[in-house]
């Protein structure tokens, strides 16, 4: 294999050197200082920057931006050769152009090429590169993109062509990134969350603990929980809907598909995927939740203290036939609405979004989406139907935290009944096909 | 970036324009009428076909296949330009040729790439674009195929080579399915499922009504669906397996594995996957709907009848060890027999099965598979063996359902068994190896 | 499309014929033997092996490696042909060179390219493809790579460049190997899971029989797993971030981190994938046997006897808090623990892993990582908490097994507070960004 110049003896240049050395490349180093310290690969070479440059033909420059001016001074070693820019920022377009349109701007007589900048030096070293595998590499000389996609793929890595040099900054962005797109749907739960957790608190523990002198203190382990989730988890799957509800409302409205959105509605669309996710993981909670109730010390003191009052009453109750009906439609619905909703995840998941086409990516996030909602909106609905005109459910006239979670999806799959009807769908789909 | 040029300003020609332009590419429409409408994006010129297609080395032709006449009237402007093909058809294998092909018989002397098509216009207005983020791109310039890579990757997309033209009709075909692999698995499951159903129902509610005078129609709810689940999840899974055993029989009475499989176990065969994930998720509803039994009030009401009603005669029962011992092994094995269906299930996931190797796969699939319906028809068997033999578990004379589901795994392990004796499994292996 | 020719009829050359055939390829066959065997595809052409390489660019050899060197007497009519190496061996490693390497040697006037090895014949047949629907390619020529990938392509199979031909050794051993990383994790837990079992069964079922004279035997199906395999769990969980903890103190006793680690932890630390997914798997099957508890036997025989016995008594228990408290606390910390344990499955799928970034897959697997240990590690501390100073819980003066699950966990989570303080953080974080 042939020779692969280092600008840089740093943290990554030695790391990467490294792992060019174990890979069978040899390594040359280009340094201020051409003293050897045992930090330094035992193998490679340590050389001033210019000869290092002549000895080979790809050169890394593993240096931080803010040095790039000394490599004018080289220009003339440099010219021709390929100049891969590994740099990295502190944070997001900290510069108004990218470090490798900077360093080709510097140097026009070299081929600048993006790379490895997403690599980090410790994964290098340890072996454990499962996120960095991926070396997203751009350039605007087909050739010394090749001649560095094949490095990549020496050193066991999988290079991922991103196009011109224009990608640059893009590349450069994407290892400071922190779940950019989560960030508001998690601050969003976190908000609803903590106000249903106290409307609950005050609801079940407090109201009791002051009109009936019971500490049910303990039921903020589990029984709140086991609220909180699943209205946290309606809610939120409501909202992935409201925003096409509010699109098609807009549409209809313009009559036409081809002016932006509102800029609310805009983001609020690019994070339904985010929306869904985390009301599939509450979903889930209050699924294992909801099912390890009758683990519960509460609930087998419960059961016996009832079964041994009815015993002792010499009574036993028949069989409440409409309860059960109820009882088993509700669980049914929710465990029904509960599978479909793991469908959407799974599907979600990029290497299985990644295997269908549109068409179907759309018939299982449109169609078993709404099928899912209204499983879990009926769900609800016959667990607390006949709660809602008795006024007992009412504590200090305040709903439930179930009723508090039904509004946004009922409000959803209301519209949505109206938005189907032939009478709106027509010119709707009219709109959406481009018309006029 | 270099101008491109689109022709026709229709849905699709318009939100491609939208993003072209959003992504720094300079945009020139090549139209019928070059009136401005305010539905064009506003940066982009609006030209006559012919001058358009000056101005830009890359054309995008967004015009439906039966108005590409029109273009050879331009074929000299259009001479060493790529044409990009980006046209869907209403129905699988519309034409005889793809429309690609069609162009480039149109116009030999342009290079004619195909792509595109996959991707929604919706889709790519409003950034949604997870299940067409891949463009597939074919076409038999290098070259040309090169440039419009590099418009894909520009515009935030990967491109995916298909190689040659000749693959234009599978590229043109793909957008208009819908699921189908899918399509006789889950035929094939509702109609089961139907049947199950209903003879659940004639057994379970409608024998118990005439003969017990009993109303549980609410079993429809949960205890006919959890007959009906686990019966169609095993039938499904033995299912999966016969195909395997039909090929192994076929090849040994006729010596070689060269000739091809009767067609419907040829399809059979291809469509195993999609039973096999059908079977796990009525696997997963049965294992759900089993947990939440304790949660129905039909099982406090009778837990806790049957409890006053021992109490009331004061008399405890022993517990049955024999009982324990049953019960807690097929749970057990129900378990362990689910746990292991669902490693085949994730085994499925195509990010997963790319990155094991052949062998590997056919381990997981192969032998856990079997293990899986080991377990599943080990499961079954113990929790209704006491039945098999008694006569009040056939009321009207009908064996009951599980017995129905326990017919095609049965058959398909015993053969099995006698397929993986050595003296037939030595010839087998011959011949699967390709001796004569 | 261009005639292909295939070297040797046999298993692989047939099967790979036929496929070539159906998508559209003239295959020509070079054989010793010119004989028509109704085995091979009807449409192909079966000539020597001189007359058949010179009617087609690319020739396939489907041949043995202790076959090649009769392919030296071809070298004029191979010479500047694109030849496809496909063979593997049997054994890794099993010749000082690759296969490929050693053609290339022995045709040095022809272009070798590997390919296809991975590809198992039956799949190409039957059409199963999934774990062998890429195909490695690598080879010096990238022109002749690029044909034998358009072929690829052709044959609707996904070519993967792995490089120069020096990847051909790796491309060669990939076939050949069973789950090489999961293999001591594995051996580890059934090790491990072993002596856990005999411990349990000792402690639960011999000493209850010994000294309580109550055959318990049932226990070794449900009972006695859940208490192995949540043991299981944790102490893997524990495993997985003990190296980190390890190297940490090697990093700082030695102030570098260019210095290898031992080889032991060398290879430790690359098996924390597998071990962290096999403890995930354990506790997976610890929350569905868990879950199951009130469906069996021996539960609902247990509960009516207790609430008889008190029925019987006339007495009712009043709701002991401290209990409730402990216990729903318990159930919902292993709840939150498995929920995040799940998160880190789910993110190191490769699908999932490959769209996140180094900072981001760092954050899930290294801090949520460890929410999940402290959540477990605190489920186990307050369900066993009351135990500890309990001399009636240890049996033959025998720790409870959830004791001795504790013991690696603790220890991580104790030695990395200490790593945790600022006055140890500092040097270590200045080590790591490569200071000396
Ligand atoms: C568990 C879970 C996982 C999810 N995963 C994903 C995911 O991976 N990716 C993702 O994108 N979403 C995901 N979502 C979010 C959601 O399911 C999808 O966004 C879904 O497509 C929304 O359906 P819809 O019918 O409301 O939206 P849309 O189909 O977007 O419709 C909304 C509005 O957009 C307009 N519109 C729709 N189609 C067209 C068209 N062809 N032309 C013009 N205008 C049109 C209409 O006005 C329509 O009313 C997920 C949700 C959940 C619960
Ligand atoms: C949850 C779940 C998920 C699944 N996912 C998938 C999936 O992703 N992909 C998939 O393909 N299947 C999948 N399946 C289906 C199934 O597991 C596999 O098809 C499995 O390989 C079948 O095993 P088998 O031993 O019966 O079949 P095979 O190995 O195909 O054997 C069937 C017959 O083919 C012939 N045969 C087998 N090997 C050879 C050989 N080397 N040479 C010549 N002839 C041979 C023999 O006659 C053999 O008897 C899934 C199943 C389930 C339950
Ligand atoms: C369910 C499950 C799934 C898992 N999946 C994966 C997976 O897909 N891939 C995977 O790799 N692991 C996986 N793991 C294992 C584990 O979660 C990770 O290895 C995790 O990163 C370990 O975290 P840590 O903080 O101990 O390790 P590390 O971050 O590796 O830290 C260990 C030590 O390495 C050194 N170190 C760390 N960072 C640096 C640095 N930047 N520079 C120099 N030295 C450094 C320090 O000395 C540190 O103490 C999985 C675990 C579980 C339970
Ligand atoms: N560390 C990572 O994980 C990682 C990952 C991806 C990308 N990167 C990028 O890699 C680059 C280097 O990072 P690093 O962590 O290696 O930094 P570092 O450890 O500080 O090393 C920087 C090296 O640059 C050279 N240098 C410093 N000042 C210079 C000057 N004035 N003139 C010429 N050379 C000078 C020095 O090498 P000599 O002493 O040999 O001259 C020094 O060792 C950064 O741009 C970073 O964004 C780092
Ligand atoms: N819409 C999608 O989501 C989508 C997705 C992928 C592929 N496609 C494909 O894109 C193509 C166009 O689809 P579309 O939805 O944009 O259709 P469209 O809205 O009907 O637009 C077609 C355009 O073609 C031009 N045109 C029509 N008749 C013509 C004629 N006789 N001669 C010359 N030009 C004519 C018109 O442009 P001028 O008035 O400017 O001349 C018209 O706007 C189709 O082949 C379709 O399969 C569409
Ligand atoms: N089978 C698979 O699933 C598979 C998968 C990947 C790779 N491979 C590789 O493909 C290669 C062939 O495997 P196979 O299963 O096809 O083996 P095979 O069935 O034994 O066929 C080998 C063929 O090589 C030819 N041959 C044998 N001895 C020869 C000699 N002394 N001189 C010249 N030609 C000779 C013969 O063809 P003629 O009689 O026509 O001359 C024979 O049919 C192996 O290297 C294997 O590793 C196989
Ligand atoms: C109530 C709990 C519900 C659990 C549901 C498990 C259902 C499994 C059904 C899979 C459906 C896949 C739809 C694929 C769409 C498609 O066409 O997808 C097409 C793709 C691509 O296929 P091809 O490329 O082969 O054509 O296929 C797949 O990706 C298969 C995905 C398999 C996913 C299995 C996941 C298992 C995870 C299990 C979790 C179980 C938890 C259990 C908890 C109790
Ligand atoms: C009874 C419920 C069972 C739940 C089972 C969870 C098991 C997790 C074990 C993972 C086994 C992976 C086999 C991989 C084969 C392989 O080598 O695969 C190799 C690949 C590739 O690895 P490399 O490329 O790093 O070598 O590794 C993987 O893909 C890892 C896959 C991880 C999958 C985790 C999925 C989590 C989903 C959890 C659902 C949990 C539901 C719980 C419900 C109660
Ligand atoms: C207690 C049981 C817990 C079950 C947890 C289900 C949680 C689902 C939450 C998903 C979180 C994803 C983190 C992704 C990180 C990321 O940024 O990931 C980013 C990627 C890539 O996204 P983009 O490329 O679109 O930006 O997103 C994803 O990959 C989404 C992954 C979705 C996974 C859904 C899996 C469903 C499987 C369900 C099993 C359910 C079992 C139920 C048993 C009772
Ligand atoms: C496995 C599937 C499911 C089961 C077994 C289940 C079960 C239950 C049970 C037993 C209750 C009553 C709880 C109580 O009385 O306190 C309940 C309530 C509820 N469920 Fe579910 N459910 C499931 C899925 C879902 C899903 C997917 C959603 C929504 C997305 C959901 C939303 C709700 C809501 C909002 C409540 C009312 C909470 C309250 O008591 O205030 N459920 N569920
Ligand atoms: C989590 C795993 C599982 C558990 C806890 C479980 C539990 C049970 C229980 C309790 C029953 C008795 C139901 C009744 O009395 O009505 C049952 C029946 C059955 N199970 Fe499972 N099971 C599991 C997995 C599976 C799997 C994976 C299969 C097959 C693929 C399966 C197939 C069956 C069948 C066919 C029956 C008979 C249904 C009937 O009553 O007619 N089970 N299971
Ligand atoms: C769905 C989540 C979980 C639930 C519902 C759950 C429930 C339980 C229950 C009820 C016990 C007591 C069992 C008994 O008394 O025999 C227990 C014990 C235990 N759990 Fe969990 N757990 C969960 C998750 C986890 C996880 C993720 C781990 C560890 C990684 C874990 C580790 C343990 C251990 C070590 C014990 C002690 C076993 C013994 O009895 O010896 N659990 N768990």
């Amino acid at each position: 294999r042939e020779t692969v110049c280092i600008f840089g003896t740093g943290d990554f240049g030695r790391a990467l050197g490294h792992k060019m050395i174990q890979s069978g490349y040899p390594v040359v180093y280009g340094s201020r200082s051409t003293q050897i310290s045992n930090l330094i690969p035992k193998d490679a070479e340590v050389l001033g920057h210019a000869e290092a440059a002549q000895k080979a033909a790809v050169i890394i420059i593993a240096i931080q931006r803010q040095y790039y001016n000394f490599l004018t001074k080289l220009a003339d070693v440099l010219h021709g050769k390929v100049l891969v820019d590994i740099s990295n920022n502190l944070k997001l377009n900290q510069y108004p152009e990218s470090n490798a349109e900077y360093l080709a701007q510097l140097l026009p007589g070299s081929k600048v090429v993006k790379g490895f900048n997403t690599v980090s030096a410790w994964a290098l070293q340890s072996g454990t590169l499962d996120a960095s595998r991926q070396v997203f590499i751009c350039g605007d000389d087909v050739e010394a993109k090749q001649m560095v996609m094949n490095i990549v793929r020496g050193l066991g890595l999988t290079p991922v062509d991103k196009g011109s040099l224009l990608a640059a900054q893009e590349i450069e962005n994407y290892p400071l990134q922190l779940f950019p797109m989560w960030k508001f749907p998690i601050f969003l739960s976190l908000g609803l969350g903590l106000f249903f957790f106290f409307y609950c608190l005050v609801l079940d523990v407090i109201y009791t603990y002051i009109y009936e002198n019971n500490d049910f203190s303990f039921f903020i382990a589990i029984s709140i929980p086991n609220q909180v989730f699943p209205a946290m988890a309606l809610t939120l799957f409501g909202l992935v809907y409201l925003p096409g509800i509010f699109a098609a409302i807009i549409q209809l409205y313009r009559g036409t598909k081809y002016r932006r959105f509102p800029d609310w509605l805009d983001k609020w669309m690019l994070c339904r995927k985010q929306l869904g996710l985390i009301a599939l993981a509450f979903a889930a909670l209050h699924a294992v939740f909801t099912l390890v109730t009758p683990l519960r010390a509460f609930t087998s003191w419960s059961t016996s203290t009832k079964i041994i009052s009815q015993a002792l009453n010499n009574q036993t109750e028949p069989l409440d036939h409409t309860n059960a009906w109820l009882n088993d439609s509700y669980l049914a619905l929710g465990m029904l609405g509960f599978f479909v909703f793991v469908l959407l995840g799974i599907s979600s998941l990029p290497s299985v979004s990644n295997s269908v086409n549109w068409r179907e990516f759309r018939f299982i996030q449109s169609k078993l989406g709404y099928l899912a909602l209204i499983l879990c909106t009926a769900h609800v609905l016959i667990h607390g139907g006949k709660w809602f005109l008795n006024p007992e459910a009412y504590k200090w006239y305040l709903p439930n935290i179930y009723m508090l979670a039904l509004v946004v999806p009922c409000i959803v799959l209301v519209v949505k009944c109206v938005l189907i009807l032939p009478c709106v769908d027509k010119p709707l789909t009219k709109i959406r096909q481009g018309w006029e």
